[in-house]
């Protein structure tokens, strides 16, 4: 038995999430359903972090114990195989230690959120990014971000359903980038945290979007904060522009330096 | 009566081509059904360029003449509500000369073209690139574009059911760029022309992936088109990867500055 670590993309528009679930769509049933028509009998694929319906990944992590002979390579090439048509691809596929825990062992999440401001409809990037009408005001943003960044209790910014033991998290990194699209100007938002709560990444992009169009002062970000109080935060943000981008861990399982003797 | 230029945004997956055809989804269709919804009586709307079946648009440019008095920017926002759902979107509408023509009036053509290299199938960005499964050769590639710059008989690089009168084009320019997007690393080939032949910058794009992949030398290009002989050309690539990005005009329409008085 070897077990497996893969780094996947998906785009999270026809999922009901990353999570299993009877009679809906999700990305593990569909990694999990390819794996079984490789490798005989049933398999359970535990990741990184679990995405919300509709959102997407560029670099989720993710693991499996596989009884096969298969070089990762060959493994990695069979699964994106049986993995179509869905829209999810097998960027890397390593084998690891046995200890080795895609949820557990990862010391770092990073997240992506694209806005897309303009007024006309998105049509090449429908559904890649949450298209808010007016421009809203990076610096205003960026001051409100601050505030945000650090070892905080984030009642505000997580689901009423947050199933996390403790509100108390650190977000080491929540900043603001201007980028020129093909469809228009964007900002992206990189959240970075060792880990994050249910909706704690669109929890705060909602928040930073009422102070960027200019309907919350940076302060009131800080306000919402401290009010420990879920009331207190913006509105949501769409799941369409999310991305989860990369997940670290102390030694890269896909640096084929880390792999020994392979 | 007055004649309006739209910039025009689309995704072509769902449509056959800009052109409007019985019993097919077309552009031009869509663009005049929602017309007909807002102005009484049928239109006919005159495009910049007609796209094939697939192919994308960032700036396409069209015109119509209109018995209305809803002002430009009233008109861009009810055809935007009407064209709903279709992936199409008017980013611009301005009243022009009653002697302006879309088509006839524009003095440069400019395609983007984009190609994914990656070995993992396209999820976020699947219909909307050519993907290629090697690292291409940037600079092979672009020694063998300068060969396509200039004033040429493009006959090896135009359909073989092209319409055009003549096949002596002036290509401005073919320049490739790398680029990293969010799904891998892309070249992105920029193509500039006052007009073009019809699958020109495919058949162009085509060849010079086989430059960039080594199955071709940057000399074969010029071979090939020295030729004049369409079977020369190496492979057309698909429509997925080709987006119209701009039409310019003397003045540009969209330029308040030229809009006059209003």
């Amino acid at each position: 038995m070897t077990r497996f670590a893969f780094k996947i993309e998906y785009h999270g528009a026809p999922f009901s999430g990353w999570q299993r679930q009877l009679n809906e769509p999700s990305v593990q049933r569909a990694i999990e359903v390819a794996l079984e028509k490789i490798v005989v009998g049933s398999h359970v694929v535990i990741v990184a972090g679990r995405t919300d319906s509709g959102v997407h990944a560029l670099g989720q992590v993710a693991h499996c114990d596989l009884e096969t002979t298969l070089s990762p390579h060959r493994l990695m090439a069979a699964m994106n195989y049986h993995l179509r048509p869905n829209p999810i691809a097998i960027l890397d596929c390593a084998p690891v230690a046995d200890d080795w825990h895609a949820r557990f062992s990862a010391i770092e999440r990073r997240y992506l959120y694209r806005i897309l401001m303009r007024r006309s409809p998105a049509t090449l990037s429908r559904g890649l990014v949450w298209q808010v009408r007016k421009r809203l005001d990076i610096v205003a943003m960026q001051k409100a971000a601050k505030y945000l960044v650090g070892y905080h209790d984030f009642t505000t910014f997580r689901s009423s359903t947050c199933q996390a033991d403790s509100p108390l998290r650190t977000l080491d990194a929540l900043h603001i980038e201007a980028v020129t699209g093909l469809a228009g100007d964007e900002l992206h938002i990189h959240a970075k945290a060792r880990s994050f709560l249910h909706k704690q990444v669109r929890s705060l992009v909602g928040t930073l979007e009422r102070v960027g169009a200019g309907a919350w002062l940076p302060e009131d970000a800080r306000t919402a904060l401290e009010a420990h109080d879920r009331s207190a935060c913006g509105p949501v943000s769409p799941p369409t522009g999310l991305y989860l981008a990369q997940v670290r861990y102390l030694a890269d399982p896909f640096d084929m330096n880390n792999r020994g003797s392979e």
